[in-house]
């Protein structure tokens, strides 16, 4: 089977698309006419999938807000995977993290149950914490690099000794994923909050698929992401909005709202990617 | 209502046990009466706290092997927390870590939805990311510091520059936990198997409740776990078994097996507590 690269830069292709949408139902943003269903998440998530499919290469639910609902909720989430449009990656939300016998159970839970084609991993356990995703060689594992929140720079951002010299804790983070990435399955998740340490991730590791969070409803300047975060072709960057899609509205139009704001941003990164790669 | 370091001192007072029990289900050792029957996750579990409740201080399911078994398996764990003994703390073992507004999501899942006392996060994210869990007051916030697998030293050990001087990035997420710790419930993990850096952890934090993985099926040290991971008074820390309890044996004499293993962990560890602290 394909390595997770090689899938993922053939759908960028194929879609011309770096839009990556989050699934991150919120029982307070309910659309108008979905209110009061029992099956309101499945509902939403299949609207906004029939919204979009056409202009994404990935979706993104996030499993926090499946499992602050209750069994209903992760009910809603099966439903929900089983319904994806043929064609499209599925990133399953989840930064897990733990030793190696209970990180397998995870894999198991993400990959084998829930199926999904990429999972986010937390890389705080180490390179045995990693491993039994990575063992999944047809699955991407994106690990949290540098996150798009305010208190990112609390541990990311501390400078470490380390075998290549002192560099941040990030940028360590970065070089060990080069070294754990014998399967080319490995991805890297780096804020678009944060122009500059993308512009170092991607230097330090040329090739490798990055997950990029925080354009939207966190503000990152989506030139900048562009620009600093693709590989040299304008691709291997999945660009994560969730919010700004799919609450663009609650009423009646809001499937239509998704769609022009997943239209506009799919649109806009294309522009930045053809600036950057001199394409037309 | 009284904070989590309050309680978990008072419970493990009136149990006279530091003893954690890990509820780490596994579908391929499951006890021979239990085998064939649709509710042996539930089935299990409750034999396992009928077995040891008086032995106990607190029970910790890692949810990793519920999602692993799907639906039915989160099924088993709300069904097991229906029927946890009055007076033992629960821990939701699940390491999550997420931006502010999703680790809000999972404090809900975690806290309202569950209903755990107390969970343990990843700080990776930082403090943003911790918040959300520590504003539920009255329940636990346990945060990865030294975990006790071998992996744990890729990030975990290196130094940095810090406000506190190069130190280890372990011994940063202890110092910085103290800071964000204004409700007195947050605590830290620091694994059995690495006892000097357990010391280290101990003198940095004094007061703050450990829970400590890794004595048993990963072999850590018993006397210096609680020579070094205790209080002063030789409380505050958890000390948590789970397969040389729950897996002790796989016959018709399951639940003697586990509390005869659970009563000689929690004797000897009150051995080596009456060692430190010089009572009877």
């Amino acid at each position: 089977m394909a390595s997770f690269s090689d899938r993922l830069r053939e759908t960028i292709r194929r879609k011309d698309s770096l839009l990556c949408v989050g699934l991150d139902v919120d029982p307070a943003r309910v659309p108008e006419p979905l209110k009061g269903r029992d099956d309101w998440v499945y509902r939403f998530n299949l609207g906004i999938m029939e919204a979009t499919a056409d202009l994404v290469c990935a979706y993104k639910p996030n499993l926090a807000f499946y499992e602050a609902l209750g069994a209903s909720g992760m009910e809603g989430l099966r439903k929900t995977l089983a319904a994806v449009p043929e064609g499209v990656l599925v990133i399953g939300d989840g930064k897990r993290g733990d030793v190696g016998h209970t990180a397998r159970a995870y894999a198991r839970s993400l990959f084998d149950d829930l199926g999904f084609d990429a999972a986010t991993v937390n890389p705080y356990l180490g390179g045995d914490s990693v491993e039994p995703f990575l063992e999944y060689a047809d699955r991407g594992v994106i690990l949290l690099c540098k996150t798009s929140n305010p208190g990112s720079g609390d541990f990311q951002d501390l400078r470490c000794s380390t075998p290549w010299g002192e560099i941040p804790l990030y940028q360590a983070v970065a070089l060990r994923a080069r070294e754990w990435n014998s399967r080319g399955n490995l991805g890297l998740v780096v804020g678009a909050t944060y122009p500059e340490e993308l512009r170092a991730v991607r230097a330090l590791a040329p090739e490798m698929p990055f997950l990029i969070p925080g354009v939207g409803a966190q503000a990152g300047d989506l030139e900048k992401t562009i620009a600093y975060g693709t590989d040299d072709a304008g691709e291997m960057a999945v660009v994560n909005s969730s919010r700004q899609v799919i609450h663009a509205s609650l009423g009646k139009d809001w499937q239509e709202a998704a769609r022009a704001a997943a239209l506009a941003l799919r649109d806009g990164i294309n522009g930045h990617r053809r600036a950057k790669t001199g394409g037309l």
